[in-house]
């Protein structure tokens, strides 16, 4: 069985993290649980080796294990998109490579984050790189991250380049994305996906193709329904759904005030359920008993514990 | 008659542009004419002295003379919610008590914007204002003309203090937003109105009181129709008012891309509308002739010309 | 007598604080205590209504009381320079012009700092002001406070128009002031003058014409001394007096983190020396007793206490 | 022969560029003959996979080939500093293991640059990398390329730590690297080193240990006579250096107004002086013939060419 990726990609799909028992080793038992987890909540797409999934803090060898170990896992179920966001060219050439050859079905790119490159140096970049790619390429925007944005000009002609399909925005600026569905109205196969889920409820109600939202780890469900009641245009529910994600926003992801309060909540929170281990890739580190003890009880306020 | 300032404040409201001939001198019959224009499209307030209203670059002479002049016109048939922003303490307060004796409804706030103060020193500075305010105080969250963000903790106390009765935020970052909202679930006579006109449609679908948008100067009628839709949960309308909106942001405020792109086409649109002068007190200046036409053409594709 | 004001301005300026003893009330014995005590230093000018004299948190009627006091309290024994920084282009003029009426020597000015202006709109805008001005005028370069800067092409042009005589940089970046220096290798009449203290002995070292330094107001002779070591191309006394700037910075400008350190630390530091009362505009406070005690400490250790 | 590290480093070491022919080949001949062409200028050491070694830009393959080409033609004349930084911790260790295994003297780590770690994560992740060194280790400040700092408090405990030798601050904050010296007076056997060139001749006169600048690639006797000129004291012969420094600062690094303008015109100059080639690997592509023609000309006027 093999997964197609639909055109434009529509649905919501689960950034998976990277469940590890040290810097440089996988929770196996743990990776397989969680994607069963997160496929048993009925999404629409699987995507791995993102901010989510900690990929720029893993050795190149262990991003190839999770390559191989998700995509033989999900086995077709649902496509798989593979982050290959990397400084190197070359790296993210290989890094797509390794993904066609297990069998996903997609690749992520944000751009190249060390340098600070000009709108008109990225052109050229996905001009030399979109031609290279074995898979369909969804861009990324991640501007907090990389210090560069994809501006909407430039998202404009990147998608006439050869294999460049949809983008996900994680840039958290609602008006980037209005004005990117603005643009795009015409090409009805080009997806617009949002990253944060706070925002997920107004994406779709007001034209985008979906989400690619890291709560899905742990509460598959809750996403998924929420795409469907604004499938469905029941403003009700969507704003009923909305409110546990923002629920779930200002408690499980913002137990401490660092940056790294999402990510480390995150894996917290599976591991209270049991889902897999909480250890953290440098530069960041698992929670302690009394961040855990927290999380507990939100899980716990949210019955899922 | 006297408009009734409502708790919370709810609806659509226009943030009027000042007119001007000079730098020092009122456009005085644009502004009446550009008042009853507005009032006309059935907006449910008016904001003068505002970011759109370039207060900031007035004269305190010419800011007293707006307010007592809109006021007059006005004359209590919405509410009318006047600037008082300042850097220094004392002139905050002077432009307060002016706006209680022309008869305003209310006073909005955004942080004194030249030292960069800390969220304490924030909150030591409200509760020193807020009780001396002779109107409800609506605070102005704005942090890229300010520098500085109005916390969602810091929000919270605020509301405790005397006066202070909403927010306004500027800041385009929704997931700010929709956890003020979350915050003040339990209080409902805090109003929280948004700024940017692209996020209104979202903001009345996930819970906001209303908006205060620039647009509303030239076309009112659609703002607040967009505010009827989304009280009426018609999610169809919603998008395709919400698509209008997001052209007139793409076209009539991005002729340049200057940040004095938006007011400089805004009062553009007002002058080739005949509505009023399209001066800018420094450090802006009106468009050219090749940026007006472009204007006009965008209003003629609105069919508002 | 009336002091000249030497083309270019060469020497160190001394930027004083605003004595207050309420937000609205100037401690007036405090103000001539300090101003002699500075004159006594031996600096070569003093600068009022600049950031470290709080001007943007006074009103507009406590800023006509300080120049006349001050220009009255220093009678031409130096050149007086005053700030004039204001977002409106009228009452920057208003300043200006009770400048010259006290009698000052200059006029010191930063971009008008609410709206984000270009530099081809803050090019207009000088273009506008200059030749209004009634005395020379020094462009201020203050980033962190104004959001704004004046590029160097900027600067190059704008030292054409009429009045402009030099600049103050507070940017703190060493690579600016040297690309202006070079820019004005051949215009001798332009002064280039750095504000933040660290760097004056680079500064006066690699061709700056002078500082405009804080810890003037409580020890005007290390500042002083650092000059006339630098002019003597004494490397071993620059050095040393260089250390004690820096030992300051450390110290008395930081006892807590926040960006109101320096000010707060500045004027607990001229409170326990009795020069003047420690009072603080909004929206900063003074210091608890705690701070005080450490400034006390620090003051002990320079042997000025 | 092998190079002694000195510690503390002291002196002039020169940042080598990557010649390169394609995005993944060097230019071997190119590296060879511009190597001795740094040596011959008498620098002090020589640094390899640096931000103008454009490291970030190659692939892993490329990068070991780098390492071990470099320090076997440079064969112990000075030392060798090969930089480390990476998001990944395991990818670290192994460029430290490969710096060691070819005869490198020394490391240099910028913080890991995706995700924005706090000053508690730094530490606990240089905590655990530094004992893992193979070789003396350089801390890099690059805010502007990884979005955080290694603050001074940091510092001072980072030098604790095994392996901790020095610090390389390119950040252009000459505050922060004034504090840097006045916390380290005591401790003699750390060096504190400077990256943008501009800034070299005041950092040598106030109690720097040297610089890293990129200028040396074409012009090394320039900056290590600076060097000798600030050791000797001569404060007009530095004065007279910095304006070539500065010269050559605001001429070939500035042809364009890009970010990308001073590795594209180091690259430019070296091609056009028969160095080697001006391959730049993406996100960054080698200036076309008008910037070329531009780049002769101030080589021309530097008497390079």
């Amino acid at each position: 069985m093999t997964a197609e990726l639909p055109r434009p990609l529509r649905g919501f799909v689960a950034p998976r993290v990277t469940p590890l028992v040290d810097r440089d080793a996988l929770d196996v038992a743990g990776l397989e649980r969680l994607i069963e987890h997160i496929l048993a909540g009925g999404v629409h797409g699987l995507f791995i080796l993102g901010t989510t999934g900690e990929a720029p803090s893993l050795s190149y060898r262990l991003r190839n294990e999770v390559i191989r170990r998700a995509c033989r896992q999900v086995a077709g179920r649902v496509p798989v998109l593979v982050g290959i966001t990397d400084t190197s060219f070359i790296e993210t050439i290989h890094l797509a490579q390794a993904a066609a050859a297990a069998g996903a079905q997609g690749v992520v790119l944000a751009p190249p984050y060390y340098f600070t490159a000009g709108q008109s140096e990225l052109l050229a970049y996905l001009e030399a790189l979109a031609p290279e790619m074995p898979l369909p390429l969804y861009l990324y925007n991640m501007p907090s991250h990389t210090k560069l944005v994809f501006q909407p000009a430039l998202v404009r002609q990147a998608a006439d380049l050869p294999n460049v399909v949809g983008l996900k925005d994680s840039s958290a600026n609602m008006i980037y994305f209005h004005e990117l569905l603005h643009l795009f109205e015409g090409r009805r196969d080009f997806s617009l996906l949002v990253g944060p889920e706070e925002l997920l409820a107004e994406t779709l109600m007001l034209g985008g193709h979906g989400g690619i939202n890291g709560g899905a780890n742990f509460f598959p469900r809750l996403y998924v329904d929420l795409y469907e009641a604004a499938r469905a245009k029941d403003l009700d529910r969507v704003g009923m759904l909305h409110r546990q994600v923002i629920r779930i926003s200002t408690t499980i992801y913002s137990v401490t005030r660092d940056s790294s309060s999402y990510l480390r909540g995150l894996k917290c929170a599976l591991s209270c359920l049991g889902l897999c281990d909480d250890f953290l890739a440098e530069p960041f580190r698992r929670f302690g008993e009394a961040e855990r003890e927290k999380i507990r009880g939100y899980l716990a306020d949210l019955k899922l514990l």
